[in-house]
């Protein structure tokens, strides 16, 4: 039996001192829950894809992760999110960003996968996809969450104050980071990475980051590693990061370790990026590579050892 | 002085027996003045990106090809646009998807790359994004030709003899392919890469393809090469084309003709995609490989030499 799964529910600035124990624990709980949901298909014999879906979507469904259910507000008081799921077995791959009423976007990711010949489909075309594929829309109102708006209202004030006309991107505190993702093996050896987020708050002009960007957040092949990353998509899209990983261990012959050390700690930092990722090879080794302050993150092997973790140390 | 370009203007199934000569004529003129258009900034000093944008705009600007204004009618008679330009010196990257009412969408993706930290853009915030910026929309009549619109009315017809639920994707004949780009090396070492779209006739869902995906239709970087790709799109998101052409060179040492020759006509092949390329490394060696029945494609180099084709032979 080998067999394994890692998630992750965003990085960047978490620190010990804003956070309360009683959040420390909901955190803690949320992250348990999608694990266990993931491992439970991969204990009874299921598939890598089907156990980083129900992973992802256990965390879409909690508002606390930055996805689904808790996704971030956009500039205009919306909800636009991404989601990517990709196969490592057959390199198939599906993929949404900018829906705005659609509870699930992982699961309308697997369906442009599974009942498309596309790849990436965005905005009201995606939606009208998931209509016409059986999906119920949601009101906008299913995404509003207190927390959210008033992260949204904050930073809209911030914003007023500085004059700024851009949507921070620099991730610099801890209220405007988050995506969630999961990579898994199966015990038929077959790999698979999800990746959903709400984007940034307060973001603007239809901005797509790096989850639905096959390569970039979110890659699975068999013949090297499944990655699902967190962080500033813009430096992961320029870093083209998960499938440098990939490349390096295809190419130069390293192991996941050194590959993802690389590209996280050295090549996204020199080029000005933060961010991290959880990622697991063909063999079930697992690594969970950050260069924020810390990243919620979380792994269960088949002898049902594993960890989940918040901060750096 | 070591400076060169090249440019493509879509790859698909073009055969001698569909080309009249006047037709050829055309396309030939029109690839002309694009590179043309490109090698005047070069061979006055300027830079790769400046001559890969004004090649790219040249052929945007001519109804031949399917970017800009004679890009082709989505399965709503709308014209949605991708498109991607990257700067190999520093690897910054600006990308606009599904923009309807952007003349030059290549213009808009510089854009964004030089007065936003966003990397990519979709649909209606695209769009605002412009207007925020001085552009002025255009339109939906700017985009209409009759060629277009006849060859969208043709694909409905086939699409409801054939109850067809899905766009098109195998590109299987001349009338639905194309895309343009360029690839330029300057006098100063610096390597660029231009791409942009109207995708395929009668997609739908808000389709995006290849085109402003780093790493797959787009990539530069002056370590490696900067390539512009065209084709079917899904096949090289998933292949994650352009990028695994830099990993093999920069990870396995090939030369980029090597490297372009495995990915486009053994792993593109393989994977069941088809399409080409326009790539030229550091040092400005060029490579124009496409696994399909021909590409509309040229290069010239920094001592006049260069070449224009559209057959495999």
């Amino acid at each position: 039996m080998n067999f394994a799964i890692a998630i992750h529910g965003g990085a960047g600035t978490i620190r010990r001192q804003f956070m309360t124990p009683e959040k420390e624990a909901e955190y803690r709980a949320g992250l348990a829950e999608s694990l266990e949901a993931g491992y439970g298909i991969l204990r009874h014999g299921g598939s890598a894809l089907d156990a980083v879906m129900k992973a992802v979507i256990a965390m879409e469904n909690n508002p606390l992760f930055n996805a689904g259910k808790g996704a971030v507000f956009t500039h205009e008081g919306t909800n636009e999110q991404d989601a990517c799921v990709m196969d490592g077995s057959t390199r198939a791959v599906g993929a949404v960003a900018a829906v705005k009423h659609i509870a699930s976007p992982v699961t309308l990711a697997r369906m442009v996968m599974e009942r498309s010949k596309h790849v990436l489909l965005c905005g009201e075309g995606a939606e009208r996809f998931a209509v016409a594929n059986g999906m119920t829309l949601v009101e906008p109102e299913y995404f509003y969450t207190k927390q959210r708006w008033d992260q949204l209202q904050l930073a809209l004030k911030e914003e007023a104050r500085e004059h700024k006309q851009e949507a921070q991107l620099d991730h610099s505190d801890h209220k405007k980071m988050g995506t969630v993702g999961a990579v898994a093996l199966d015990n038929h050896g077959n790999l698979a990475a999800a990746t959903s987020t709400g984007g940034m708050t307060n973001k603007r002009y239809g901005r797509i980051g790096d989850t639905p960007i096959i390569g970039a957040g979110t890659y699975a092949d068999n013949a090297t590693c499944a990655i699902s990353a967190t962080g500033v998509g813009e430096f992961i899209m320029r870093a083209v990061l998960a499938h440098d990983i990939a490349a390096l261990m295809q190419y130069k012959n390293m192991t996941l370790a050194d590959a993802a050390n690389l590209v996280v700690m050295e090549k996204l930092t020199a080029l000005g990026g933060s961010g991290g990722l959880v990622a697991i090879d063909w063999d079930g080794n697992i690594v969970m590579p950050f260069n924020s302050e810390g990243m919620y993150r979380g792994y269960k092997l088949a002898d049902g050892t594993g960890e989940i973790a918040i901060f750096k140390d």
